[in-house]
């Protein structure tokens, strides 16, 4: 299974760093998880440059695709060029949003007429995008999901675990970083080692 | 006020991103983040390279000291020379950990005796520096915090903020993380605003 999360300069850390360690804590054979991005690395809303895997392109051939937030999505839906790398096929692939990523997916017609969540100061202009938007944590259509507010990065990842893989690595992957005694317990240690084991094949 | 996050090679990236954007939403005049290694940059337990701003040394100087986790953490704590390099004052300085971070605050002599908490794959070894282990997910002796779950890390970080800047500060900044409709809210989008003001002076 591929996994292409796209990043762009100015976007929010933790938008893509939850949704990247998650991921890369599911152990099934080829899964692979890349950072994607229009250049060989991008800086985030606070100035940390992260390298990409692979250019945008390569989203058109993954089997889910996650587009993470940050002030960055505006400069993103008004750059026709860097619109027209994109060739998602909601048929075929998870596409999914966190925050203001819903502006991008909203720009490549994905929730035209569809209801959708966002972060709160987006909301304006998502919904001029003929979208309705929706006061929930995390919406999906089909292969089209939106969510809003970092932490609901969980329902949005969680969606795509068990979409990709099954749901029993979906629910451990999201005890698993639970506040210890709220949600996480001592007595799940053992069960938390299945998440370190060794990669086979590391394809990033 | 200056706030030193303390990583080394193999930690796990959310227990670093997720205080790392928090911290780094606070507005206050000379709020200083960054993030202290013994090399220029370490490589996260999912092979991300990530540079350092600065030495483990400038920790000692520091406001508050936050230590992550990861498997990286048992090869810390048998480095002498590692450990060495810091001279923390319990009396001055905030000092806390997510995770498995725990091991090194107790390797450094701060939780002998004390209660305190850590991820469940590290309940034993902490157990074994004479530390009493608590299901909980945020536990705070005077200037020594300890929080176990990467999520956890909104207490740790909750704790710094209300400590160094004010609880008004600490309430916002956690509310703009949380799922839409689930603690965050679209009414809130002109409060949110406050966290992503132009900093004046970026001392990073």
């Amino acid at each position: 299974m591929k996994i292409a999360i796209v990043i762009f300069d100015k976007f929010t850390d933790v938008d893509l760093w939850l949704m990247w360690d998650l991921l890369n804590r599911v152990r099934v054979p080829d899964w692979s998880v890349k950072i994607l991005g229009e250049k060989d690395s991008h800086v985030s809303a606070t100035g940390i440059p992260v390298a990409t895997h692979a250019r945008l392109e390569e989203a058109n051939g993954a089997d889910a695709v996650l587009f993470v937030s940050g002030q960055g999505t505006r400069d993103r839906i008004a750059d026709e060029n860097w619109l027209g790398k994109f060739r998602l096929d909601s048929e075929k692939q998870l596409i999914g949003s966190i925050c203001s990523g819903s502006l991008i997916l909203a720009k490549l017609g994905l929730l035209e007429g569809k209801t959708a969540t966002t972060y709160p100061t987006s909301k304006a202009v998502l919904e001029s995008f003929n979208v309705k938007v929706i006061e929930k944590p995390f919406i999906a259509h089909g292969k089209v999901a939106t969510a809003g507010g970092c932490l609901a990065q969980q329902y949005l990842v969680g969606w795509v675990i068990e979409n990709l893989a099954d749901a029993e690595w979906k629910n451990l992957i999201l005890k698993s970083i639970q506040p210890v005694g709220e949600g996480l317990f001592f007595a799940d240690a053992q069960n938390l080692t299945k998440l370190y084991a060794p990669l086979k094949a590391k394809t990033v």
